[in-house]
């Protein structure tokens, strides 16, 4: 038999494990940002338009960062006059209150009422400063400065706000990243109104160990429901990633369809977790995601043909 | 309502996970020979006491090897002598038939009957050639060739016999090692009448999706009671490992009190798993081990104040 403390131990995890999980699809964004290859905005709408038919319903679609610095990113601006109003959350990056402004105000051919289709922006930093600098060119303090800013603007919109950490279980140059640094980053941008916040391992050398200590801290402060997943698959770990998540009741990971977006350390391994891959690990635990694998399937294949993969 | 895939997927699991595990507690032999302090005959005997009133039944106390090569382990030829026959499984590391009889028969000094109390030899091979070869100055085929006249002595002698197959989930020099090679290795060791089969993680770079992987192929053929679970902690993951293992079903694990055995790759870092933290971590869980955790740190704190850590 089973003792009261086993069991207790095993169905306290089991209870957490979500029966639905939402996939936030960052192919668009994360995974054609990262890719060699540019391709026309005709092509950008059109893994759109397929990635919602196959049952996505949060897609990360751009970045309103400089054209200059991320020519595969250019065409955002134009991109987001493109989407539809429809029952399908639409996020893009903004890096500054230029970005924000340019985005939904400038550059964008805007609808009769002002508005673009845009329900949430994701702002970012590094958990490391190392990183942070080199990535954005600012401190972890700087950025935040900058954030405040652009918060405030997307509060009185009514756009949602996402806050994303990237380098949470590993930074390239600086190595292991404190805990605390990272609960002290989610109760930055929790301050500033991000509703979610992203726990990235964006060069896939995190381990479940690591994942159990950031969440049994951060859930002491901040809802489970708040909390993203973003997991490189450069070591072939994101899925154990996303199971020790589950097993916190965390029921919002992030992926990219045919994996695109390389990893940029170690160009011929993995980058993003494939989106293909992780609904096939929830379905085989029944986990609902709304996602239809095998025309997912499809739009993995062509996507991958037209960057010639 | 959870679905009846979604139960039947995770309560699957949840009824694999053992009640009982029992440790395999290699400080002795495992710990000692990769320490640079030697320690006298007198104190081994007193750690290998002092672990049996902690709890431990099963202790690995040294090996039959060339105490040129391996002079932390000169003296287990006379320290099996003095080893009482209890309940108590002892185990010794036997790299060739000349180890088997040194040890079993011309420089121990046996009881009466010929005998001395070693219930268990093991034998080991890497999973990787590179490994094997730099190991042990061999092929895995010419391994298995000695093998196979050191496992007929110990079987006639009804001595049990286990299978060490190190560098399975990484090798130094040529990095991933194939599934297949481990199948087969394993299905070698059984051949020759290997009860038990290690599973070891050498240098700490394992990750749960590869534990699954193995075990799953492996228990197509073997039954899980018969494998055994070598972690080190090099990177701090070797609990990552022994619970994918648990959600297969397996209950030996082997660790090494104070964590003694350095890295030989890495001297900083840990090397193996230490015993009390393991014995934390199936305490956690309700998994009953049998092992008093609080004279266990005191056991921990001895040793390594006897090898001046």
């Amino acid at each position: 038999m089973f003792s009261n403390k086993f069991t207790k131990y095993y169905s306290n995890i089991l209870d957490k494990i979500p029966k639905n999980v939402k996939i936030i699809e960052v192919g668009p964004r994360d995974g054609l940002q990262n890719e060699k290859n540019i391709i026309p905005l005709y092509k950008k709408l059109e893994l759109i338009e397929r990635l919602e038919k196959d049952g996505l319903k949060h897609i990360e679609v751009g970045s309103f960062v400089n054209p200059k610095l991320v020519p595969q990113m250019a065409d955002s601006y134009q991109l987001v006059s493109h989407l539809k109003y429809k029952p399908i959350t639409y996020s893009v990056l903004v890096p500054n209150l230029k970005g924000f402004e340019q985005g939904f105000f400038q550059n964008s051919v805007v609808t009769h009422d002002g508005k673009i289709p845009i329900d949430e922006i994701v702002l970012f930093t590094a958990a490391s400063e190392t990183f942070n600098k080199k990535n954005t060119n600012a401190s972890i303090e700087e950025s935040f400065k900058r954030f405040e800013l652009v918060a405030s603007e997307a509060l009185k919109k009514r756009i949602d706000i996402r806050g994303s950490i990237s380098c949470c279980l590993g930074c390239p140059y600086e190595g292991s990243v404190k805990t605390d640094k990272i609960i002290e980053i989610i109760q930055r941008y929790a301050d500033i109104g991000a509703q979610y916040i992203d726990i990235a391992d964006t060069i896939g050398v995190g381990t479940p160990k690591q994942i159990h200590e950031i969440l049994e801290k951060a859930t002491r402060h901040f809802s489970i429901d708040r909390l993203t997943g973003h997991f490189h698959d450069t070591s072939n770990t994101a899925l154990d990633l996303v199971d020790a998540c589950l097993e916190h009741g965390m029921s919002i990971f992030h992926s990219s369809v045919g994996g695109l977006g390389g990893c940029p350390f170690s160009p011929k391994r993995a980058g993003n977790l494939s989106t293909e891959k992780l609904v096939e690990h929830l379905d085989k635990r029944d986990i609902y995601t709304g996602i239809n694998l095998n025309t997912l399937k499809g739009t993995s294949y062509w996507i991958r043909e037209v960057l010639k993969k």
